[in-house]
């Protein structure tokens, strides 16, 4: 595996800093904000009677996933292999890889397997149940796969109606593979407004792998895992029977987007980027940043709900937001920071220098377009450590 | 500086291995076609008689910036000074940092002065003039600062016309640093269409900078370097008297946007992401492939442009482009691949495994979420070398 880095961040000083002397632009984690997310849905779903298996897409960050995790072995999901090995390194040992197997990614399915790990994979077609029930056999390690069901017609997955295909897929897993369970993921459920929408989001993400895994059952098949997961259904989901574990990420984080759907209050949000005023444009209103689009990422998700953040609601050093101040517009390495259209606010007094903290639309995307969380602590301007986060594929 | 990976790609194999044995999604660069681009922009330059200050914020990789700089020693433009470090680490000593200076980015700016590095920053108000010059000052080394004008309203700058603010930034430079010119970005040209268009932006941005050059060569300022720069507009101005460089970028690898732009053509695109076929929804005519928005970025600029490639235009292993093909949605670690609406096409015959090559909307967005570029030339499956890519601050 290749070790050269490809991102970089320079180091803030060792030992404790201060958010003043870090190199800007550069992402802030609020752990107290972060720890009280992650209360939270533990007690939830403690309530409802289910684990936790987190998604770490969100983090990427073993720091960060041995504080969400129920032990250090896991449960956890993963999107990608390179997170699979990166937190297999770390003693992770039971991990579900959440994306659609690709026949040729089973090797390194199965080095993670030799390794102790064990890793399952999802599915909805015969030819990946093929491959992966062929890959086994050759091996001689039964490879644990998944059936995904497509809950909502958001994305993938086979239709819990849909029995011939699930028993055909059961069957051909059973030559050699294991077929382990069912799982969905409620990607509608991003869309949906109010509580009682999204308790019916998870009502309708709980059926359809009920009924799948009555159907493989039925079949046959013991069909053990029963798993469903998004961040707005676990949040707002009353009842979960027949549901063995729940997936969510960015539950740990929070964003605009998920503030927007009403699952989290903007003052629960724990990741921020720290920026540097520029520049300004006075007569326009404007404040130039050095955070843009590469800081922040593209993800404009807000633009589509009730509120438009723009690309991120500006806060200051404390992580407070100033009144109807968003970064408006972003250039690769420039954000424009003005008022909400409308406002009849002012616009802050932010001298050439003055720093500032910019709260994301998804945690998941702007996360990805750094290097390392600076662990900070409510409103503390003491950098407490300098937390690795890792990236590709 | 820390040089721990954050994110990482595992390496193909070494020596020569092919775009199908390749981990997917990873990003792939033809080099025939990069190669062309750069030929056609230098052939172009030289004819008006400028030089060539090529932007590596789009490239981010020691391998491409050799390729398209005039020397191994520059001259370049960076957009960070991570880039900045790792370009003068790699033998580059003429460097412009074209983002607006932050006083407390002064230091890493002398440190590279100190190796030997020409480096010089941009500015546009009376407060940075003043930190770069008590910089200088404190620290015995005059550093070299442009002035920024604003030719078209579209971000930061000075007006030209601004007569008082232009010397009043020259007089505080003097006293201790160095006033080396000014420069300007046509933001604006990338909404233009059409060649009147764009050469009326490339005659805008020309007059803007050598105006401001003018005011302040009248004031006794010698100004020597005149700078001006953006892809659509040098490839579209047709006379730059009085500009001494071009500083552009994306016009290495091209993209869709710039196809929408009207500077090149989509067989000129030399950057693409590799993603493999896992699974149909066949009654809604998806494919899903293992590159979502994670590898694509989520630049969505061409949805504001006579033609939407929805997150980018799905091409064969040749490169070649499958009629009306285009990722029409992504989630993180999904790609959504349809036909255009309305088209009367049918979809192309993917098998589970199969592989295609997505040409994206925005290189320098999509290019930073990679690795590293592995090289390929024309229709070719050999990939001839894989390209270290860097990121961060």
């Amino acid at each position: 595996m290749d070790k050269e880095p490809f991102i970089e961040q320079r180091a803030s000083a060792t030992g404790a800093s201060k958010l003043g002397e870090l190199a800007t632009p550069c992402l802030i984690l609020d752990a107290e904000r972060m720890q009280r997310n992650i209360a939270r849905l533990r007690t939830r779903l403690d309530h409802l009677g289910v684990s936790l298996r987190p998604h770490l897409k969100t983090t990427k960050c073993v720091e960060v996933a041995r504080r969400v995790m129920a032990s250090p072995a896991g449960p956890a999901t993963v999107s990608t292999l390179q997170e699979a090995s990166r937190f297999a390194e770390a003693g992770v040992r039971d991990i579900l890889y959440a994306v659609g197997i690709a026949p040729a990614k089973l090797a390194r399915v199965l080095e993670l397997r030799a390794q102790g790990v064990d890793i399952a994979v999802i599915l909805d077609t015969a030819e990946q149940a093929q491959a992966v029930a062929d890959a086994s056999r050759n091996a001689g390690v039964r490879i644990p796969a998944l059936i995904e069901i497509d809950c909502d017609g958001h994305r993938s997955g086979a239709a819990p109606t849909d029995r011939d295909r699930l028993i055909d897929i059961g069957r051909r897993l059973a030559d050699g593979a294991e077929l382990r369970g069912v799982m969905t993921h409620a990607g509608a459920s991003y869309a949906a407004r109010g509580s009682d929408a999204l308790r019916q989001c998870a009502e309708v993400e709980r059926r359809s792998v009920v009924e799948a895994a009555a159907v493989l059952r039925e079949a046959g098949f013991a069909c053990p895992v029963v798993s469903v997961g998004s961040t707005p259904t676990a949040h707002n989901a009353v009842d979960l029977t027949g549901v063995t574990e729940v997936r969510a990420g960015v539950f740990v984080f929070f964003d605009l987007f998920m503030a927007g759907v009403g699952v989290c209050r903007i003052e629960d949000i724990a990741l921020s980027v720290l920026a540097t005023v520029i520049g300004h444009q006075r007569d326009k209103g404007w404040i130039l940043v050095d955070a843009g689009w590469m800081a922040m990422s593209q993800d404009r998700g807000t633009s589509k709900q009730d509120v438009n953040h723009g690309y991120g609601v500006v806060c200051d050093m404390a992580g407070n937001p100033y009144a109807d101040l968003i970064v408006a517009d972003a250039n690769q390495e420039h954000g424009i920071i003005a008022l909400r259209p409308g406002s009849n606010d002012k616009l802050p007094d932010l001298a050439i220098g003055d720093r500032v903290r910019i709260l994301p639309n998804h945690a998941c995307a702007t996360g990805a377009q750094h290097g390392s969380y600076h662990v900070v602590r409510g409103a503390s301007d003491i950098v407490e450590a300098e937390w690795h986060r890792f990236g590709g594929w």
